[in-house]
């Protein structure tokens, strides 16, 4: 073939990802991660099957990745057993919204059952009555006078009416984690044969690096989400709990909905999940959450409104910031932003909202290493893009000099020079595989 | 934290990737793809979302990758169209058993519908039930006289008596593909309102090179499934139909049960279609074919019983092989195999058959360059390796210099200096993003 095509296409690729390492990249649903623990994902073992799961006298049914496969059992199992503090773990989802079907098949009760979700007015997740329907479970809502609060009297009432078998607790746009406690002890007291699970894809980072406390110490049956959102982690999903049964009839379901578990994947959950242990996660995350303040804090005082002020603006990662007043529409904002090197999401509607909004998420700049004092003049940066008071290319030179500033604090060194050239070694073997 | 952990996890990989280099693999339900057509996994796009669909009135709310979408709206989606001569395509699902997930939900019915499948009798595939219960759906089979038929009168007294909304076929244990034009025609007389479905996953990378007859052109409503099998693609899946109506069904459906739809393996997608495209993937599948069948019929010269020998033993990548008659159990051999460099499934049972045995692909060898006339030496290899009359050894290295004989002949050549320079670079900023 014409080998000028596939050329560009690199070269598009090659000018993007230069363009990223420029950009401060703040969407909450979002991380980057290291990128020494993205290898695996380039190597022979990204296409091999297995089923076997860690039994010594199970057959290999698929060989591909049998001198591997202690990766999952014996590296990534460990550590999210300790890091989730679970005594059973499943890290074989494929993703968030796989995970989510997974835990709703294996957990819900057969079609028919009922289920307890958390309104999207207070936060829950856009897609899970849909899964929920489609899986014939009935639905029935946790919901609140406002945007970050359940109900306790409409939660007891609800649970002692509709008894459901699982309440799902999934809360995806949110300012404040709600407390699992409280839940768990209205699930207990109100309908004691529901389960409770934790959806905390949002709060993964947060959760694992014990910003916020553990759903499982606060009475949950079990938790999971997505590992690469406040997690820097693959795209994959994880459950976690302590009761073997519930582990089982996961793992049951999991057997039929995912045969071939993307083991590459798997491998980078391992790196991720080795990195964050040992390159002080629990920094980045209590880093996340102040920086989150601080910036809410520091827009605010350059005159942007904010949801949750008087809270803080957030407990977590996000922010909601409403452009309105500063006479600018939140898609407008979003485009100005993009333009000057940061990238936003721009939301048609969140909880309790009449305008298009920007959600900002600090967990990605927080990876790449930005410290509270530095979000005085992030906010700057950001104030002056929505409101176009300097140019746009200025901007963006001193956004990536922000971004330059630090040089992955909470990753493997993959440009320490030893282990860059083992990296491009394995690359390139990947790419030519000489034969001796 | 210690280095030497995180380097002796790579010098892991490294042992097993060049291991891999020197292997056969032999699984039908693996491949190994184009290392170029990898490398979007390793950049920051494998991190972004979009939910974006191609229109170019609709507002991006998240942005990571809007300059890199039309790799997928203006790429991967026209070459699809193109080599499924499919109008309406969709290249969101995560995998086989996600897009098999979403096909049952989107055109399967309400729960309590029924669904018409191949029972696994006649190669069905082993999930397709339990996923169909999952989702309320009420199941109905399609069954033979033998693995390999489906009895034309059971499947019109089944398809009159149930009316499915759906006919799901998913042959994935098969030698010989069954006929898609008789099914609908019988689909057509007995159940005119039902659907008919084809999940192609084992046989995709013959129905686009144009080795199998197309479902759609044979009369199937729509088809799809998995592209790492006889597809050298990535852990993906696609869905095609000519009616806008199930397209769009479908797409509906997607949006809630797919959110993220790892845009690195939908960028790898393009460049594998691309390649498919161009590098000879026509040739690739028709050698598939050829290679299927000569190595069959050398294993049953050597005295191997093989499954099928009366039509040819197999009509498309698969081989089954009974191994007890030459005194040696399915798992054992498999194990022997594996010691000298050639993977391949052993499994506990195949349809029709009363003893473990050894299901073989011939699409990854293919895929590595082997030809017809090597299928001789392929076969003596295989069968002194399970009967253990030449030192393991030895025979790894002659499956060592077999495959070293052929260099990716249906890639771009990823070796090419300039092609080579240009994926080295891009790899090197990925791993140490160097700000100018």
């Amino acid at each position: 073939m014409d080998l000028e095509q596939i050329s560009e296409i690199l070269t598009r690729l090659e000018q993007h990802e230069t363009r990223a390492a420029r950009t401060l990249n703040m969407v909450p649903s979002e991380n980057s991660m290291s990128a020494l623990a993205k290898l695996p994902m380039l190597l022979d073992l990204h296409h091999r099957y297995f089923f076997n799961d860690g039994a010594e006298d199970e057959p290999w049914e698929f060989r591909g990745v049998q001198e591997l496969s202690s990766l999952e059992t014996e590296l990534a199992r460990p550590l999210l057993r300790e890091l989730a503090g679970a005594e059973f773990v499943n890290v074989r989802a494929l993703s968030g919204l796989n995970l989510m079907t997974l835990t709703l098949s294996a957990l819900g009760g057969p079609p028919g059952s009922t289920v307890m979700l958390l309104s999207r007015a207070q936060g829950g997740h856009y897609a899970t009555a849909s899964v929920a329907a489609r899986l014939g479970l009935k639905v029935c809502y946790a919901t609140g006078p406002d945007a970050h609060t359940v109900d306790e009297t409409q939660l007891a009432e609800t649970l002692r009416a509709h008894q459901p078998g699982l309440v799902y607790i999934d809360q995806s746009n949110a300012l404040f984690p709600l407390g699992v406690e409280p839940l768990a002890r209205a699930v207990q007291r109100e309908a004691p044969n529901a389960l409770l699970h934790i959806d905390a894809s949002h709060w993964m980072g947060l959760v694992l690096g014990r910003q916020l406390p553990n759903p499982l110490a606060e009475g949950a049956h079990s938790f999971g989400g997505s590992t690469h959102k406040t997690f820097p982690g693959p795209q994959k999903a994880i459950f976690a709990t302590n009761r073997r049964e519930l582990f089982e009839r996961f793992r049951a379901t999991q057997q039929y909905m995912v045969s071939s578990h993307h083991f590459g994947a798997t491998v980078s959950l391992a790196l991720a999940l080795l990195e964050f242990k040992h390159c002080r996660g629990e920094q980045y995350a209590a880093q996340v959450v102040l920086n989150t303040r601080c910036f809410g804090a520091a827009l605010d005082r350059l005159g942007l409104e904010l949801d949750g002020k008087e809270r803080g603006f957030s407990a977590g990662h996000q922010l909601w910031v409403r452009t309105r007043a500063s006479g600018v529409d939140a898609f407008t904002a979003s485009q100005r932003l993009f333009d000057a090197g940061i990238r936003t999401n721009a939301y048609p509607s969140l909880p309790g909202i009449p305008e298009p909004v920007l959600r900002v998420g600090l967990n990605e700049p927080t990876y790449h290493g930005l410290m509270a004092d530095d979000m005085e003049e992030l906010a700057g940066l950001f104030v002056a893009a929505i409101l176009q008071t300097q140019p746009t290319e200025q901007l963006a030179g001193r956004v990536a000099a922000l971004r330059a500033r630090y040089r992955f604090p909470y990753r493997f060194p993959s440009d320490d020079p030893k282990l860059l050239e083992q990296a491009m070694r394995l690359v390139r073997l990947a790419l030519t595989q000489p034969v001796e």
